[in-house]
């Protein structure tokens, strides 16, 4: 029987609908193979990207030179601009601002070929220290009110380039996913005193129905009102409300937890695309009672009419399934 | 230079950023054709479907055989289920209920190969007066609180069969993203005392830079905030809050203008994917400030880690650039 349930920070419901599983397809998702090659993120290639602004050559080295393990530069066809000022203005009912921000890469792998589930624990550990570091200069900027970490695998799930990477884009606004969820989190905070992911986290551990992995410091979970099949949620155990003041040796440990958790879903569903956001308080005061979290998209659906017209997702897959598939996908074992 | 507007009924951002589409792509979006022969939606198999609700048949004939023009049936795998009642329910934070609802198909033209825009304007008349039908009946059952409409063309907007078809859903609670929409319709409407859409129709009458096409009845339009590239509206020019009260020879004319819109795209970008999505005030009193209209969404692009995280989706093409376009494309040639 389907069954609706309710995200309990955002409100929004979800159609856990696992008979929808056996419907036939005229059509079979295309599987991605990369196709290999040299690209503008390769070693070699450093002059055909814009000034990189972080870099680290563990053998030392000229900046724009190869030998580098991490390497960050603004992207060339941003999505945002660093000049100027928003300046917003009123047209009629129609509101507009100059897009005001910044739009990084960081490639966190030098070999075109490799995965982010297949790196060391140290290469994912060192990339998730550049992309903190990164977020830290970035949020020094007084334009900038909000920072959108994430990362594109795959065709399907928008990636432009196959060379793993990262991305950062910076906001003059405060997005309305942040908004919504963040009125969850108050909501809860003034009735119950109290941090409701720390709770969904205390909560998952009690019922253990859809842990995924549990580390000292992170849980792993497939969420309660996941939208798509096999969505996983990355918390830290303890409360902290802005990715921003990660620590390095957390910035570290997290990177390990990412791969391990890629890991389970390359190993499961043989390298899907995925997408992984970053949800954190924006920088500046005010968002202590957030707590910021990673969620993995895996897109093994695609989001059609239905979810466009409602902003309920159909879910073929509960949730406590897709833990139970991915629990047993031991992330150390690196090689097909 | 990249441009953030908001959507003036929701107050959704997204980002038109015209230099991201000289971006390169190590990927191409597959071509999608039709492979064609005989599906379960196809003449001669009416037993293999769910028995039939609804068929119109110009030269008579029993239910259940060849000969209809439009028929519509309950869907083999539906989301929702049509027993029971959602007995809403809370473990800990979680809130869950039955997905109480009906899940209809709706055949829109016998012939496999056929697509929405190069049908007669009679055969899209018959089949919008069908979903019209249908959505009047559905919306008598007192457990239903919303009617999505929706259509779903090629794999990568999520249609899993190509025989062309619509797609109804009813729901036992008000989806977010009408909940959202109304919420701005009421707030222009307590502001200005008239309808944000019948605003939105003379400004763009007036100033002339998004209108695809006009009729009497309806005007198509490319919105302001465009999320998707070539993302284009219809709307009705007289106010109606609700799908449901429309007269039949509205639903005739409404089908005609849909087809018309859809041939646009299909002779601009090769029978792309898209979705067509309705959005209307529920069954029921207090939705009367709303205005209904119909979303055509063609997915020439994806939505990514950065849309997913942010709500803010990033267009590549301009509204205005997008109606320019598409007003030429004749949609009265129906052949390519």
């Amino acid at each position: 029987m389907p069954e609706m349930r309710q995200d309990p920070v955002t409100g929004s419901w979800v159609i856990i609908a696992t008979e929808r599983s056996k419907r036939p397809h005229d059509f079979i998702l295309p599987v991605e193979q990369k196709k290999g090659g040299s690209c503008v993120f390769c070693y070699g290639n450093e002059d055909k990207t814009p000034p990189e602004v972080l870099a680290w050559r563990p053998g030392g080295g000229k900046p724009h030179t190869p030998g580098w393990t991490v390497r960050a530069f603004p992207n060339k066809f941003p999505a945002v601009t660093p000049e100027g000022d928003p300046n917003p203005r009123k047209t009629g009912i129609n509101r507009r601002m100059e897009a005001v921000g910044t739009h990084e890469v960081i490639v966190d792998c030098p070999d075109h070929l490799e995965t982010l589930g297949r790196v060391t624990d140290e290469q994912a550990g060192l990339a998730m220290l550049a992309i903190a570091e990164r977020y830290k200069v970035l949020s020094r900027d007084p334009r900038c009110k909000y920072i959108q970490v994430f990362k594109n695998y795959g065709l399907t799930a928008g990636a432009s380039l196959e060379h793993s990477h990262w991305q950062i884009i910076t906001l003059p606004v405060v997005p309305e996913v942040f908004i919504k969820e963040f009125a969850g989190v108050r909501r809860y905070f003034e009735s119950n005193g109290t941090c409701i992911y720390c709770r969904i986290i205390s909560d998952e551990i009690a019922v253990n129905q859809r842990i995924v992995e549990t580390t000292d410091e992170f849980v792993v979970l497939t969420p309660y009102a996941s939208r798509f099949p096999y969505e996983m949620w990355i918390l830290p155990r303890r409360h902290q409300h802005d990715f921003g003041n990660i620590a390095g040796n957390d910035a570290k440990s997290l990177g390990s937890i990412i791969r391990r958790t890629v890991r389970r879903l390359e190993r499961a569903f043989n390298y899907p695309p995925f997408n992984i956001v970053l949800h954190t308080g924006p920088p500046g005061k005010g968002y202590e009672t957030f707590h910021w979290h990673l969620e993995i998209l895996p897109r093994l659906s695609v989001a059609a009419g239905f979810e466009w017209g409602t902003g309920i997702f159909i879910n073929s897959t509960s949730p406590e399934l897709a833990a139970a598939a991915l629990r047993p996908m031991n992330p150390d074992i690196r090689r097909d």
